[in-house]
């Protein structure tokens, strides 16, 4: 045994010890790819958690099977960024080493992964942003790697992302296939018989085949290849069998047990481990901690990219100040202004549509677009791809040094749900911008308007959204979006055209929700967002020559608003639960929590003119004033 | 120019004049793709919307790109399914021809489109449907033809798809994809340079490439060869230009905008249209029937598909009483026995999971599963591909003949979230099992753990969530959602034991929420769904012993509940509003509807133990009944 078999048959212990004592975990994958991990680690991965854990130019690692989290904290260990309690509490709550690898909470840890196949869409969007940044600053350029199993390949936000990294001829990313014969159910054959290498190959990429994952030098010899490529992404492509060296190996059952004491200690006698449990001998240590010190040495200690975007933020908030108002506009139109206005002041600017740029108004006249040839253009075409778009966004904002953005009809969301939820698990401050945010799309008909989408948004924790009335709460809307340094905002947009409001604010807007008109001594109040705000305050009318006085409360954050002090809360919502009503073209059901009364679509819309639409729907201010007044009578 | 050259100007001409007079339309591809669907239409379609509907045999047809409806509604028009006034009206609001197909609203649409790369995956399941139905009852084989454009083939969705169309070798499926190189945004090059054809071939299918997609000719020539393919899927790559024949030829502005006036006239003399708009010309009509007439000559009138799913359905429910009661059991074991009993009954069942068969409880003991060579499988192993499944399984739905079920962890439902909505807007009886339903998926941490997922899915309009709380109601859960004619059903599924509740009911279940604990003059009451129902049992206890009465309600159905009767809801919920307590290890927002007091899950979960995670988050009965207690004082 080598000295190098060594130190992969310690990985390979440490993965035994702590699935075994935690009881939970998977040890498959673990197992099979510990020596293409090692080739890259050892051989080539220059980044340092502990000495240099931002710096600029250190390469990005993502573990898109996530669950394999036992065997990148192993790595973690080696490089001594984990310590042994560390290792010895995984997947235990509080622990360093949670059941799959988060971003934030431990060091070394460049991506959040588990849901799969959006780890490859991350990789990609650092690959994406260290293109970009290398061009911009002349920068020290890194690579960016990857590990992936089966499941990501299969899943097909994986083909989105592998398509786009084809196309942006993204050279420095390099994908690492462990095809180990196996899924969670049992052959990967029984779910995928692709050529893998063909599917690459026909999306631009260079592919690498190495028969054996077991070779760990092979493995390190297609590296150094693979980092030579001049233009194309490249796949090393390795075969190994699940489970490998355990009494398990080829079974589908070493994918998500530990492997137990009986059958962790015959595998670790083939792998001759004779050491103690959770620990790595002497000699494999040091020979480690030299070879990753000598890759490492150049790394610069620390990097100041937050005052960067500090900066750019401040100056594009400024030139928000600048955007003209307009009588009447639809927010998606203000928005699109705003954004142009901001792109214009940095070029730290990277975002786009997913092939809706003309309808989501994030069209950037005369760029040339972000392509391999043109690395000034700040306009990405993602193409038909919502979930990549929002993966992808995640990943430029894990590597840092870039703004971004990226906008889709509001139905489409849908898409792209689990990847706005990693954007709120990794604290990323993401900017979704969803327009035709209602049945106001017309006669693109029910596929196309949203219903039930909003609710899903403001479900998600930490995620803010904003469904401003008018241009005044679209400034806002977009100032709060730029200044979030830890969660993600979601920016909901009218493709109709909306009334600027005498009394709209950008500070109530801030607050979530204020009132916007009032009478004295109100019987009612209406809470309204978006586009039905200007229709609260047409009802208000109505209401008004029928006598009866009443509160219109414009309410474009629900999450901004819950968080407000409880003085402020009963100052927008002074009258009692019964007495209040909301109004939104959409689904009402989380209304609830602020009105008694919900006016809103109960099922899924219709095709026709928009007006007639709305008014089908019972969306004219006569019809609201009608069901209000019915309420009132009783 | 030709009869058959006539008969496809017509076709455009009335694309010109339904997107016209709409005001309202996509021209672009309906104008490059005519011919193509000319030579499928008239040389191959073998279906008849007006005379044989519910043929069992009939061809089945999925225009993906459901934007282009124009076109179908021409075809249709064509056939005399539509009337002039039909389209006339299209994209009007209450008109047979809405924006995009609309399956049982208008006849001949077998399949809603719009949500691109749903309909491949739809027109896959289709296929997969008549592999299977063919192999069991010997019956007539017949195709699946889908129309798809770049659009959804970026999609990746259409990638799962295509993949597991190669693995299972569905000959009968034959996709022609529209290069017309353009997307909505600009040339489709700035967004995908794949090598399309080489991609299909790697996934196990025939391509066959037509230089000229006006040559509808050769396109017939190509299906003929297509239809023979005796393993392989076909691909008809055919290449065209966006908006052939207008002044916007080859423009993206093609893409989504009528021509107008003006732009319509200069087309149409381009294609030598000299008739009235709205109409085509008699000897093009003759001579079409006349073909039409041949090909459907064939088809049976009607086909009794209801009536064995009825029986089916019958026997089901039979053996779902005969499942014996556990003590303690998950509620994705119940499923899973039930399932097991259920799908015993019948050879018209085909279903599965996302790789995580022997987590949600679907995998069959015995069972071959579904595979080329194993046609009885009545498993079906989807792969790691949620979106996908889903859509499939409304392929497989809407083709009618088996009943289908599809599962995965409940966090992934943000996977395959619009593929639900589509099961919801096209009525279909899709059946979810949504299992590991809280934080109590424990060790796997926030990206594995539901919060937000379930109020996802209770916001999708005739979607029906059910969340039992023991077996006795997950047996009524899984009896209606076998039950369901017209509407989808989601089971959620908890990972942890749970204890068969003395009075839990199928009756109760049945209504949506129902009294399972009741003291006498209640002073509050806590209303839980499942694995919460027997926490909620346990908190009486302890509020109990402080001298505090009180009800306990089991609400597995939000949605049921709410369409219950005014006088049953009030004897569920006799107390105010301030009363209520909700108790769920999710998101609470929804729960605002029943009651003031909502215990929950503000944020998202956390790795570690089931218990320790539980407690951390506050889910113990001392904890629940501390809470509850704090209120009481103030």
């Amino acid at each position: 045994m080598t000295l190098e078999e060594k130190t992969i048959s310690a990985i390979r212990g440490l993965v035994i010890d702590m699935t075994n004592k935690a009881k939970s975990g998977h040890p498959g994958m673990a197992l099979d790819a510990a020596p293409a991990l090692y080739a890259l680690w050892h051989d080539h991965y220059k980044a340092d958690a502990k000495k240099a854990p931002n710096a600029k130019a250190r390469d990005r690692f993502v573990l898109s099977s996530g669950h394999v989290s036992a065997l990148l904290y192993a790595f973690l260990f080696l490089d001594g960024v984990l310590s042994k309690e560390d290792i010895e509490s995984f997947r235990q709550l509080g622990s360093k080493t949670p059941g799959h690898p988060e971003y934030g909470y431990t060091d070394g840890v460049d991506a959040t992964a588990g849901p799969l196949g959006q780890g490859i869409a991350q990789a990609v969007g650092m690959a994406i942003a260290e293109k970009k940044l290398s061009y911009i600053d002349k920068s020290e350029h890194h690579y960016t790697y990857c590990l992936c199993g089966d499941g990501c390949l299969e899943e097909g936000i994986s083909q989105e992302a592998i398509s786009l990294a084809g196309l942006q001829e993204l050279n420095r990313l390099i994908l690492l296939y462990d095809a180990n014969e196996s899924t969670l159910d049992g052959p990967t054959s029984n779910s995928m018989r692709e050529d893998v290498k063909m599917r690459f190959l026909s999306s631009g990429w260079d592919v690498i085949e190495i028969a054996n994952g077991e070779d760990w030098k092979a493995i390190s010899a297609a590296l150094v290849r693979a980092k030579e490529s001049e233009k194309k992404p490249v796949l090393i492509y390795f075969h190994t069998k699940i489970g490998y060296g355990s009494p398990l190996e080829g079974s589908h059952k070493a994918h998500g047990n530990p492997l137990g004491e009986e059958m962790g200690e015959i595998t670790k006698k083939r792998f001759g481990i004779s050491w103690e449990a959770f620990s790595v001998p002497d000699d494999c240590l040091k020979e480690w901690r030299e070879a990753r010190e000598k890759l490492t040495a150049s790394l610069a200690k620390e990097e100041q990219e937050e005052e960067k975007i500090t900066a750019l933020v401040t100056k594009s908030i400024a030139a928000i100040d600048e955007v003209a108002f307009k009588e009447k506009e639809s927010t998606r139109s203000t928005s699109g202004r705003i954004l142009q206005a901001i792109v214009a002041t940095s070029p730290y600017f990277l975002g786009g549509a997913a092939d809706v740029a003309g309808s989501v108004m994030t069209a950037l006249p005369g760029d040339p677009s972000f392509f391999p040839k043109t690395l000034n253009g700040k306009n990405m075409d993602y193409g038909i791809r919502e979930f990549a778009m929002a993966a992808i966004n995640n990943g430029i904002l894990l590597h840092k040094g870039l703004k971004t953005y990226g906008g889709c009809f509001l139905v489409f969301s849908d898409y792209m749900k689990n990847a706005i939820r990693m954007s709120a698990l990794e604290h990323l401050p993401a900017i979704y911008l969803f327009s035709h945010d209602s049945i106001a799309v017309g006669e693109d008909g029910p596929t196309h308007q949203p219903v039930e989408q909003l609710v899903a948004l403001r479900s998600i924790p930490h995620l803010v959204t904003l469904r401003p009335a008018d241009a005044k709460e679209m400034k806002a809307a977009w100032k709060m979006a730029l200044e979030s340094k830890d969660h993600p905002v979601a920016l909901i947009l009218s493709r109709q055209n909306l009334p600027l409001l005498a009394s709209s604010s950008e500070e109530g807007t801030r607050n979530g929700a204020y009132v916007i008109a009032k009478d004295e001594n109100p019987e009612i109040e209406i809470i309204a967002s978006g586009s039905e705000v200007s229709l609260a305050l047409e009802v208000k009318k109505i209401l008004n020559e029928k006598g009866i006085s009443l509160m219109v409360v414009s309410m474009p954050s629900m999450e901004l608003f819950r968080n407000k002090e409880k003085q402020y809360q009963e100052e927008v919502l002074p009258l009692p639960y019964e007495k209040r009503y909301s109004l939104e073209m959409l689904s009402p059901l989380l209304w609830h929590e602020w009105a008694k009364h919900t006016i809103g679509m109960e099922g899924f819309g219709a095709s026709g003119k928009e007006s007639d639409v709305e008014a089908h729907f019972g969306f004219t201010k006569e019809e609201v004033a009608k069901k209000i007044l019915s309420t009132l009578e009783k």
